[in-house]
Parts: C-alpha cells; sequence; structure tokens
C-alpha cells in the first residue's frame, strides 16, 4: 500500500531526517521518501500491520503536524 | 572573551542543536546562545584556546554559513 502525508513545518534535511526516521520505526513502514519543498512524504507499507493513524503519531511525536 | 556569529541558514530547532553542539565541542568554548530569529549565536570563550576560525570551521562542518 502506498500513502502521501501532508507534513508541516518541516524545514531542513534535520526535519527531513527526523521524520524519515520515524516513519521507519512504524512497523510495517517500507519505505519513506520526503519532499521538503512539497511538505510530503510518501510512505510504502504493509497494510496488515501499518495504519495511517500509527504514521501520524510517529510524525507528531517528532514536532510536525499532519494534515489530512 | 564574548562574540556573536551571524550565521545563515539555521531554520529550526534541530539547526539551533547542530550549531550548539558543534561550539560547545570547541576547545575552549564556554557558553553557546543562539538565536534562532535573529540568526545570531552567542559565544562565550577563553581566547587563549579558542579563536574565532575554529568556531566558523566547526559551524560550516554543520553546513551552515558564517557572515563576518
Amino acid at each position: 500500500m502506498e500513502t502521501t502525508l501532508n507534513v508541516r513545518g518541516m524545514t531542513c534535511g534535520h526535519c527531513e531526517s527526523a521524520v524519515k526516521g520515524a516513519l521507519e520505526d512504524v512497523e510495517g513502514v517500507q519505505g519513506v521518501e520526503v519532499s521538503l519543498d512539497a511538505g510530503t512524504v510518501n510512505v510504502i507499507y504493509d497494510e496488515t500491520t501499518a495504519n495511517i493513524e500509527s504514521m501520524r503519531e510517529a510524525v507528531e511525536e517528532q514536532g510536525y503536524d499532519v494534515v489530512v
């Protein structure tokens, strides 16, 4: 499964790493690609273990907002 | 001794931590205060061991420019 999250507040490479790392730690997430300019994060995941809500929580724990 | 560095490119708390940490690792640096909004970094240091050039290098290694 693949989804695109709209993430607010990512300003630099550190932000990109923080969001990417947090999402990669979510069980079932298989791939993460961040576009800083667009403020989007593309996530490939196994929908039997991961879900959007757990991804949203992981990103928000890093201090960024996910806009649905 | 005290100096204020003008640092370009700090956008978020991660940047602040990166610059602050790098400067604190410079021998002779005793105190570092970052103002993200102003783009300035106030450094207190022992001028017998630290110098501006070593601070500049430490900041630039983190990917930020020091404007003199």
